[in-house]
């Protein structure tokens, strides 16, 4: 089949139908010369610089694979014409592993143990616990579902809410809010930040929740309003994998607040991301050498 | 029916079948005067401090339920004739949760996070993740099969092992330990201590595991070799909730071993006990009445 792919790792070449011509390359360092030119499918390697510059030496290119959900980064060195593909739902395991982490570290009082243990002190009292908790996704999509699947085994009741009620689905819409709050042990926050989200949950949310409710971010920081999470200290408690600002100032009183754990945006950043992320790669290759559609198309403005 | 009945719950009391003559003592203070001497059924209060010297004052009694697994600190003052019952799967929702919480703490490293976070530093990098891990629980019970049911959504494998090989229901026998070390990314010790389990995870054991394995601990700390475990310290992690010796003295090599969370045997002390302990005094309350025999008995030796 005409042309080369440049792919990240070496299961993806290896993997290959056999008509395409794969080649790997990591990101590190510079391509083998020469290959650029015949390039016709970038999958760019994931990583903290991502080397999207490249499409603009790639004069037969065709299509962009990104492993991230994200995809502004990619845009400006987007050449007219070329189709782009994201890496939406790669993440969904690795953030929905991480809320349950986040959940049951506060439930559990595991960063209270650890500063024991650092102290050296054996001191067992009671805790919370996961079980019969009611946990409320605000943003039920894929990683919402992802959430559910591994709370439920734990006898945990869950509450679907996203934008728009899906009846049929059991999911509540974004107008059901406020009488779902006053039910609710814990409230995870998966929803992108657009200007409908942000603030979404604010002074009137938080007070509309029980005494010692929890509230699990890993959507986006603006999302929760910081101020009245502040406000409210002592009486809600919160997990924060993002904040508002975000990274967190050395100085900004929600490190020491009490009842707030905070992760730096980590959600979606652990070893769960590879074996799906080279998966996905594979079968993306597979449907290009049958001609079929790749999935995770972005569309993109004509403007 | 003839006899009084003595539940720590009111829930006990107010769900109880009519026929039975039920009173609330939860264990704080004395029993209203009189009381005592008309006493059948006794389930004891839980608590620190568990009033089991009561029975001797209870000349009708016929039969005591405890809401600890442990039953050894009631033989003493248990009068000869009466029937002992335990708490036996009571804690194994608590456990099971605990359980996953230690894994999750130690592959998404939340000690790290709650350490960052007293210090106000924002320094994310990638962590472990418990997808696609290969968990190999050792001791297969009603605790283990809880744990299991909390895992298998999060994309992990399940190996289980017990005393006794039961290859209808894919249990590997203790013979096979060996085995199956060298493939375990996390191990999971939910034995009890007895002398066939003292040191089972010891230095051999140990060293069979691959590097950067995880031991988890919740069975009791003489079931895996604390001196072994400090030898491999660097190599394999730990995530420890009972220790040997337990309490864990302030100067214990333990406290400060790299990879090692240490939480204060804190497993079974959760929220998730109550309902299901009112649940289960419920029950038996209601095979009591209907003349059913109560579940949970304690066989004791005649001497």
């Amino acid at each position: 089949m005409d042309g080369r792919i440049l792919v990240p790792w070496e299961q993806n070449r290896d993997n290959a139908p056999e008509q395409l011509t794969v080649e790997v390359y990591d990101g590190r360092g510079e391509p083998p010369a020469g290959v650029l030119d015949d390039v016709v499918f970038y999958v760019v390697p994931y990583g903290r610089v991502q080397r999207v510059e490249l499409m603009r030496r790639m004069p037969r290119l065709r299509a962009v694979q990104l492993l991230t959900a994200g995809y502004e980064h990619a845009l400006a060195d987007l050449p007219e014409g070329v189709r782009l593909y994201n890496g939406r739902g790669l993440h969904d395991a690795s953030t929905a592993e991480h809320v349950v982490a986040l959940i049951l570290a506060a439930q559990r009082e595991l960063p209270r143990w650890a500063a024991d243990q650092r102290a050296h002190v054996w001191d067992p009292h009671y805790t919370r616990s996961l079980a019969d908790c009611r946990v409320l996704i605000v943003g039920y999509g894929s990683i919402g579902a992802a959430v559910e699947a591994r709370l439920l085994p734990f006898e945990a009741t869950v509450v679907r809410l996203a934008r728009r009620a899906r009846p049929a689905s059991g999911v509540y819409g974004v107008e059901d809010l406020h009488r779902l709050l006053p039910d609710a042990d814990v409230v995870v926050v998966v929803t992108p930040h657009t200007p409908e989200t942000e603030g979404l949950i604010g002074a009137a949310e938080l007070a509309a929740l029980p005494d010692g409710a929890l509230v699990v971010n890993v959507g986006r920081g603006p999302v929760v309003d910081t101020a009245a999470l502040l406000a409210e200290r002592g009486r809600i408690r919160a997990a924060l994998d993002v904040t508002d600002p975000e990274p967190l100032p050395a100085d900004h009183p929600l490190w020491d607040a009490p009842g707030v754990f905070v992760t730096p945006h980590v959600a979606g950043g652990s070893a769960a991301f590879y074996p799906r992320a080279r998966r996905f790669v594979d079968e993306q290759l597979r449907r290009w050498a049958a001609g079929e559609p790749l999935v995770n198309r972005v569309s993109l403005d004509a403007g």
